[in-house]
């Protein structure tokens, strides 16, 4: 059979789309009040790719770092870099001086550009995206003619910010993206649509913003940015304001804004879904959402998987998948390994930047699951966070996630510490609601929900839980904390 | 930075997961009165694979010819043939046997398989899947290990019966069925997912089968497959028995199913959508499924389009789409030259088989085209069909859509007809639904609709519209029936 030239899989004939087919659809930064159509949003971001490459001399392969939140102006460079050639690098901007040095040094990033509200914290030699960068883009020529880039050709950059180690970096290209961006509009995946209005409220500095920056446009749907604040009034706000269909988030966000939005003072008749990750959700948190209307879906991914790779829907003949993770996304391909769940596919990594590959291409997620015959699975624990209780193992992320439903718990995290008789016992760290939680409380709250020997020894009260730059609960730091504890 | 391999898009992932994930789906052979779920059809599959290559020296490259409607043997082969590296070859049966010779020669096809029933009428040499064949098939061992496939191998090969011309040979690779498929489950698009039941009455030698046969496994969902009787009465029964949610086939096939659903002695409440291609639907007909609970989508494709590329779906801020084709799909690019419609993407043809590339990768579709700016658009007509009169375009097609609607026309066609003072005129050719439609009872119907000049200046009372073998209109035949004619 004759070989011909195989189409190739770039942002690039995306990036079209979006300034014809849905020119009119809107990208509102909420933020700083801005909204702009898809059509003047294009010629915009042509404009900064010839500010790129004039004015900064970026070329093809280059990294360009962001320090950013969810802004226009960071979402112009989501399309600008990669249509030029370049690696779009998205700093960290809850990252410690340090960390944001070696991971710069690291990367080797040609070009710092830093939202002008963040200058003072950026990173040195940064640029700031401030008045005299508008003036330059409003007076540069529209690029019409990008250079050629191959669908392999790296668009994305991210760190992850691991608990342990150093940072390390993920790389995404063209062609990952843009068979990610379709699965994002799948029916049983996210079901992304043109008649969508979608707020990631997740940072677009963390695991490719979810994906949304390339997913939206590509089905069509419209964007809003939040800018700074993700409090809960202020999530509540915009969901209303907006008219937002679609929303991502951590489930502290969902749990934080529940009680504004049930105050019933926002209209939020538009939004149809909440798609949520990060960490488990309880399942009375979904069941409030679902009472107000909105379909509350888990969903689950790191960095490296592109980064969507489940959501909770219902499967043919089990309606019921809220105390499960999900399915994994049609088109990858998916092992357990000793208990560790393995994927790969067309949007996964195949290996840490300057690091050898993954074997056979299998991404080692460090997650513990279980699967049900029909690919339902629940993730257990991250590998390292099992409670190993008397040669058993006890599910911390589990009991968080029923603990949160307690009523007088607002956040906790369970950790194991050291037993004498069992090695280890879990501990529930606890953010009471108000004045305190006993310990007999948590065990007869648990009591009917767990095996007997899975309820926690102890319970310790703080005013926070420590968390990563990404919102994860940091368990290191609360195993240090509690390295003075030892139980019988 | 460092360069990784990349995934391969073939179909082997694909069937894995149909085999677990979706393995307690259903294929149903309604003609065979026949189900078996998933994971027993995969298990069928290995072994005819096995019987491929041990028995028949089946290798990577060949091309595996089918003779066959639409039943359980046939989508095996569509599954086994592209897992063992050879090439689906879908004949059609309905055309000529010099076509067919020219066909087979062409495609040098190394094996032809031929349905029991349709041996009488297979190409010489073809082996029958007839007892002995089953008997070779369950006696076999299911290949566990297929050979390695790069994601450009072709997987497919169809030939378009044109109007004109000898058939030519369109090829499709693992990749672009794979990426076809996920597209089929996007919501805006056709919108699969794993709780659809899909009836293809569409043939599965014509054109891929309109991409069932791969999407409908992609995105979990199941199919009924419905045998050689695609009569109204047997498509009703086979809706009805089997809760068929999703049917595909063209616009005749419903005109004809629309009183017998109309009867109401059939329980439909399943079917949720119909997808329509082939030519386009009158609006009348698209309303009154719309009233029986069903939503009718006009979609368009070719077998160079591999083969879905539009469906008309609501577009942001237009939701009544139904005198428009469609919108071209996410994922593809689309530009019109000299009125025509030319397309590329990921699972578009790129050339014929056996002769150049298409110049740039740009399909010249022979459909005259007008576009919004939104990208909606609507077929005019093909390119030889418009008819030209006194230096201005007329479209045949919109005529035929809405003479369709004519309560006394069952069904019609127009052509152009010679005329000494305009060049061509159009007449109408009709298939009363009984008596006889008179040339003055169409133009007062077509009046309020059409420009006076569009007006045909004749009607021409036929049994049957002559059809090519996939359905369509054969305006060669008519044009030649009408030479005699001459218009002043």
């Amino acid at each position: 059979m004759s070989s011909t030239s195989t189409y190739q899989l770039t942002l690039h004939p995306v990036f079209d789309r979006l300034a014809t087919v849905y020119g009119d659809g809107l990208v509102i930064d909420a933020g700083e009040e801005v909204r702009v159509t898809y059509a003047e949003f294009a010629e915009r971001v042509r404009r900064v790719c010839t500010v790129l490459v004039d004015d900064f001399g970026v070329r093809p392969g280059d990294r360009v770092a962001t320090w950013s939140w969810n802004s226009l102006r960071h979402l112009e460079l989501y399309w600008a870099v990669p249509l030029v050639g370049a690696v779009l690098h998205t700093l960290n901007i809850r990252l410690h001086d340090e960390q944001v040095r070696y991971i710069v040094d690291h990367a080797e990033d040609s070009l710092i550009l830093a939202h002008a509200d963040l200058a003072s914290s950026a990173p040195g030699g940064a640029v700031v995206l401030d008045e005299v960068w508008d003036k330059r883009v409003s007076g540069a020529e529209p690029m019409r003619d990008f250079p050629p880039v191959p669908e392999d050709a790296p668009a994305g950059l991210c760190y992850t910010s691991g608990t342990t180690g150093m940072p390390k970096g993920v790389v995404t290209t063209h062609r990952q993206q843009w068979i990610h961006a379709m699965s994002c509009g799948m029916v049983d995946h996210m079901g992304l649509s043109e008649h969508d209005r979608v707020l990631p409220i997740v940072p677009l500095f963390h695991a490719f913003g979810w994906g949304i920056p390339y997913a939206a446009p590509f089905t069509g749907a419209e964007i809003v940015l939040h800018g700074a604040d993700s409090s809960a009034e202020n999530v509540a706000r915009i969901l209303a304001d907006h008219r937002v269909t679609y929303a991502l988030a951590v489930p502290t966000i969902w749990k934080e804004t529940l009680p504004v939005l049930r105050r019933g003072d926002h209209d939020i008749s538009a939004l149809r879904n909440v798609f949520v990750g990060g960490s488990a959700s309880p399942r009375s948190l979904i069941e409030a959402y679902r009472e107000l209307g909105v379909n509350y879906m888990q969903g689950w991914g790191m960095t490296e998987t592109g980064p969507v790779a489940t959501v909770a829907r219902p499967r043919r003949g089990v309606d019921d998948v809220l105390d499960y993770t999900g399915t994994i996304h049609a088109g990858l391909e998916s092992r357990v390994v000793d208990g560790e769940l393995q994927v790969r596919g067309p949007w996964i990594a195949t290996g840490y930047y300057k690091q050898e590959p993954f074997d056979g291409g299998w991404l080692p997620t460090r997650d513990m699951v279980q699967f049900e015959p029909n690919g339902l699975f629940r993730i257990v624990d991250r590998a390292k966070d099992l409670v190993k209780s008397g040669g058993e193992w006890i599910s911390s992320v589990e009991l968080e996630g029923l603990l949160l439903a307690h009523p007088d718990v607002r956040d906790c995290a369970v950790v194991g510490v050291r037993s004498r008789k069992w090695d280890e016992r879990p501990v529930a760290v606890v953010v009471p609601e108000d004045g305190e939680v006993s310990i007999q409380s948590v065990r007869t709250f648990l009591g009917p929900k767990v095996a007997k020997w899975w309820l926690p020894d102890e319970v310790v009260t703080v005013a926070e839980i420590p968390k990563t730059s990404v919102g994860k609960i940091d368990k290191k730091v609360i195993r240090d904390q509690l390295s003075h504890l030892e139980l019988p």
